[in-house]
């Protein structure tokens, strides 16, 4: 009975064209969306130049913050097309492994105002790392998915090294995140280094034909 | 006459595609705006990691409302998606029905932080389940539209395996939720588990080929 | 010289796909927007229903403005979507209006904001049908640059209609919203109900293949 | 080894169609945005006219920053449109300079704010021409990638009319922003009309096939 419907409509039909368009819609609000947190200041004496500059010195912090998260969304939005580019279809599961690190994606506004409000907090600053490390943990939980289930992988995906790359997006996700939380109760401005060159490390253009596995490397 | 005008211009002309278009930009924008409700505390003590962390603790009910709306956007997409593969165009009656569901699902936002700023208020959290029957409730009136009109379905789809499944999106749309914002009344709590395990029945993989009617399970 | 780079990167040619699509965006973005204007009621005592009902009940305003301008900026839709259908391509000058046509869309989360804060003051509710005035004059900016260059419309496009559609869109476009804009010094309640009723006009479906030019029907 | 995989998943594989739809969601939110920075104003007396006339009178520097921020990003859409249209690939450097570029564009809404709260600051408006030129300069930086890496370019783009245009895209880019921000210290309503003009300039139609290399013009 109603095959065809439940062709059409069964839950693992949605598309991964689909998905990666909402995906791409909620990285490309959130990264536009990072500098609502930074307020204008407000200034007594509307004229005057030396008050308002110390009040823009004063949101230094809050500039920081954003262009870290600004990058790291960019990060972020690299590593999910190079991951989608190894699926052949979406399931349930992935559709919600997905959703999962849509979530902590859409959450990067409030760790990093939160950072940006307190910068010499330690917990402030550790939040910021908690945060990012679950965002991390969900690229590895996608990819441990397709691991348990290689037909959601396109044929020629190479197994091997998607393995090599996974053990690689821990190292550089989650792992490097959690040091970078744990750093910030040492250290805040040590932890702030850390998330930063987290995102630096992405951006610098690596010998990518000379690497073991460069289409792997990172945290997708 | 203007017989070929007339084809391009009419209303009902105005293409499902964009019509999921724009209904996904929608989508894909509440998900996101969810977090700016969560506001970063204020701490007189910039540097005190306890009073942060109280502040921190304090928008427990915040973070718990803004990861049941975020889930139940992704259920609301997943359905969307699921009964507009169903379509075979728009009229004008079926795009208005749209726009009611997204008029409802943008404001999601709004009870969101109602019931996240009053968790213990019954009046905040009833009016979240208020809000989310409109919106369950805009998903049916979808499909006695399309049920009206057989000829806005796609000519493989099963009417019987249809009306069994609008059956359901009632039972697991605008009534589970009448029930979720009548239970406020009795225990605000109950009414947060209500919202949150239908959210969820909507997550979990369900057997989908063993049950009778798979592809029409839930609120789509 | 470089005619293949001028063919290329010529102004005109833009692309009507990508303005399409551009509109699209900021309608999806303002139709989501509009909600952020309405702010969670602060209450003092935090259990209090009565309280909290009391809040809500004097947001009504705001509620019946954000309805009005949610579906006014579906009818922009549904109107700006028509009338691409009738353009072949996009010039310059296309271009700027459309873009007229976005900032004055773009700007209704203001207009909409101010009348749900002073619903009783003349001017707020007036100064909301002069940004809708502008709005749909945008519109009509749009047709008479296309009646005066017939090559951005496409060859089957009836000119006849297309006149008398133009005539119709002043009449339920600028006009329209000017006699709102001129009530509401009389009444403002009144001008409510003619914004109201322009945004329902174009909601209701209409006999659309008895009235003599259907496809021209309203503002677009 | 994994040569396959390497050729699906290599960085400069992103594909530029996808970079183009990033950035399109970015400037169609920011383009929205903008307006969120123009608070509803706070009038005691909630029926008075004078005092609300009054209060929206005060904003008017946000609505002239509002505005020229406005047609500035529609400006930077199409000139973005216009180098995109050369471009054959993306590789990592034009990625990273093309997030550039998308960095200090979703800023502006804080510089326009700022701007139009503080229109006699000398430091606010100079801080504003700052903002744009180094958003200028993010054009420049990309024109001079593809200059260095020919491969990138479309084969039929002419060398010496890319290279006059990126002449050209420094003097109305960061030069002109540069002298505005410089303006702005000798006098504040001079730097205003200077950011006017230089949208200004390119909005108003050229005689596109008269001048040298019409394609070129401006600062994409």
């Amino acid at each position: 009975m109603m095959e065809t419907l439940r062709e059409k409509a069964a839950p693992e039909q949605v598309g991964k064209g689909r998905v990666e368009a909402l995906s791409d819609g909620v990285f490309a609000i959130v990264v536009t969306l990072l500098v609502l947190e930074i307020k204008v200041p407000h200034v007594e004496a509307h004229g005057s130049i030396a008050e308002l500059a110390g009040a823009l010195l004063a949101l230094a912090p809050k500039f920081v913050s954003w262009v870290i998260s600004f990058v790291t969304v960019c990060v972020i939005w690299v590593n999910h097309h190079r991951l989608f580019a190894l699926m052949s279809r979406i399931d349930n599961g992935l559709f919600w492994r997905n959703a999962n690190l849509l979530l902590w994606t859409s959450f990067i506004p409030f760790p990093t105002a939160l950072m940006g409000d307190y910068p010499g907090n330690r917990l402030a600053v550790s939040f910021y790392g908690l945060v990012m490390f679950l965002m991390a943990l969900a690229f590895v939980l996608i990819r441990w998915h397709m691991l348990r289930h290689r037909d959601l992988m396109v044929p020629q995906a190479d197994e091997a090294a998607f393995h090599a790359g996974t053990r690689f997006s821990i190292l550089m996700g989650p792992a490097a995140y959690a040091l970078g939380a744990l750093l910030a109760w040492v250290s805040a401005p040590a932890a702030f280094v850390c998330y930063a060159a987290i995102a630096a490390y992405f951006v610098l253009p690596h010998a990518s034909r000379q690497t073991p596995n460069p289409s792997e490397r990172g945290r997708d």
